[in-house]
């Protein structure tokens, strides 16, 4: 244990994980995700040990390889669809449609009515306009009710894009029970890369208010959907996944009493440590003889599978061949014709100096949000390549 | 013409596109870009009009649908690739080799010599590194040096990604010369979206001084390349095509003198015009009772074909049955389950308040930038469709 902060680093920079050795040995024509579902399976298991009966739904949109889908349905767990490609996805691969949940709150009629047909009974909703079109395409569903929590410790707080605020939740919980469906229960999502478990403290305080007015104005709930919000390792040092989990539970019982049901949908928790990306660099330059930083260019960028680079958000960790010589600030960009694909630039990342073209170059971590985001050719650029080892 | 302004507004809001009508009279499962190559074809001749002797090359990433590259390439277009595989796809639809440019800066060794073995003999420069690689690969190639120049008046201007800095140039043309490659031009960008003619002014200057220079310093330079900025019309008054370019053009000769060829880049101002996005309605709601501004969600988003609305940066037009009925102000968000998936929040838009869920909504003027920045599989919904009509 880490005297300082309580917790250890989740991973250490000089041990190199099964997929960065297997980059380092091997030869890419294109930037290519490499994902190791073993490490995705130990994660499960370290997850599942601290959230104990809380039942994991595995975020599909996270990394949706169906050899990683595959392994989670004989794990037994459950899955988060975003759409009815993802429900399509997770039934193909032989997951219990009682372990599916349609956890968009933006759902076309025609794909509710999909879900339903294909035996998916639990919802995620926010307005009444969803409400009115499960009603009509998922007579008897169950539903839940996103909520909008302030969310201020995450790294990548989330918009007001999803949930409603708590005024309109006992309207909307009345709303289904009038309609004909279940008023199952609430969810919530404490923010995106939320590093440390009592982060979740003011998030759930302010959900458990919701849930016991709730109960006292007569909604007998039973599911707690916690969403993600489960780190992955960028270089910040995070909290480890089992005492992460299990602490999230006891600050959950502190505040709710006994829930019958807890779900929560890791994503990137789950697999972004379990991929690394295999890329190279194209070009290192600098724009003027004055200029005190370098520019290093990469086959992979913004558009082509790193788009949480943007606004500098997710920070990625690189691993390269020269590690070791004199380092200097480097601005990395991606290899299209877009001036808005730069990754760093506000905060340029230190990179060995003898960077040079043609260099292969690791990046770590990037099980997660990477893949399905590459557009399919922009500039004529193919998508990126993901292979399962 | 406009008194106040003197130039028309290029698109009247109240004659739809044969797009839009063709939209309006058919239905879409998916999301789909409408394109029609006809009215690419009137905006070539409109731009040629006023280029006169400055050849076109049309920048291929805008929209690499194979219809619009048959097109052009009848035409007589010469080409501007970013990549290998925009090279490849030119090729396939007849493109004349002479009139293929690889303008990336970005190049990988591989890619150069691909495009060397395939008869391009025209390459864009900023960097050293890069030199040297086109030397080794495409030995005795034309090169053009990118410069960056300050481009404050464009819509959207560019970071420095691209180009080196005056104190450059005569650097990469002498060492272009030193290695048997031909230093043959300079390119610029005066910045995407560059709406009037007048707005090309400070970046000419600019331009000019270096081009004077390095033929006073003995470089027998032939190319001008003026790179794209050409606009599309969202909804802000843009100068007509043919005024446009010919003003530009009037502003090069102004500065430059004699340039023996003249190259000109247009990709958004070629087909932007020429596509319509058939979208839909998923969901609206408001977040709680007491909010101002509604929430409405489309079937698409900035991670299924409608990137550039980074940032709120570019601002398309919607047209809806509902036109006329009362609007209030609306945050337009996509559907995926993204936070960061929201087109428009710091500058609502206003949208007719009847609108609901199941509505078929037009965006106007999408035919640039769009389909091939779609994900591939982002949330699992399937990528832009696009057709041709």
């Amino acid at each position: 244990m880490n005297a300082v902060t309580g917790f250890d680093r989740i991973v250490s920079l000089s041990v190199p994980s099964r997929v960065e050795s297997y980059i380092s040995a091997h030869d890419f024509a294109h930037p290519t995700l490499v994902i190791d579902v073993d490490a995705v399976e130990r994660q499960f298991h370290a997850l599942s040990a601290g959230l104990g009966r809380a039942h994991i739904h595995y975020a599909v949109k996270a990394n949706p390889h169906p050899a990683i889908i595959e392994r989670l349905v004989n794990l037994g767990s459950g899955f988060d669809a975003a759409s009815r490609g993802e429900i399509e996805l997770v039934l193909g691969q032989g997951a219990d449609v009682d372990h599916v949940s349609f956890g968009n709150t933006i759902k076309k009629a025609s794909d509710i009515r999909f879900a339903h047909n294909a035996g998916v009974t639990l919802f995620a909703v926010d307005a009444e306009e969803e409400m009115l079109k499960i009603a009509e395409n998922a007579p008897g569903a169950r539903v839940y009710i996103r909520v909008i929590v302030d969310n201020s410790e995450a790294d990548w707080p989330l918009s007001r894009k999803f949930g409603c605020a708590s005024d309109k939740v006992m309207t909307l919980l009345a709303m289904a029970r009038d309609l004909g469906l279940v008023p199952h229960g609430l969810s919530f999502h404490v923010g995106s890369q939320t590093r440390e478990a009592r982060m979740w403290t003011g998030t759930l305080d302010q959900v458990a208010a919701i849930w016991h007015r709730a109960c006292d104005e007569g909604f007998y709930l039973q599911l707690l959907n916690i969403g993600g919000g489960f780190p992955a390792f960028y270089g910040e040092e995070i909290q480890r996944p089992t005492a992460y989990a299990a602490a999230v539970i006891d600050l959950i019982e502190a505040r709710f009493g006994f829930v019958p049901q807890i779900m929560a949908e890791p994503g990137r928790g789950m697999v972004a440590e379990a991929g690394a990306i295999a890329a190279e660099v194209v070009l290192t330059s600098k724009k003027s003889e004055d200029d005190l930083h370098r520019w290093v260019y990469l086959d992979i960028g913004r558009f082509s599978g790193l788009a949480e680079t943007e606004g500098e958000a997710i920070r990625y960790q690189f691993v390269t061949a020269r590690d070791g010589d004199v380092t200097g600030p480097c601005v990395l960009a991606g290899p299209s014709c877009d001036s808005a694909d730069v990754l760093y630039e506000k905060r340029p990342i230190q990179l060995p100096l003898s960077l040079k073209a043609g260099d292969k170059i690791i990046i770590r971590n990037c099980g997660a949000y990477t893949s399905t985001y590459s557009s399919v050719c922009f500039n004529g650029f193919p998508p990126l390549d993901a292979i399962v080892i």
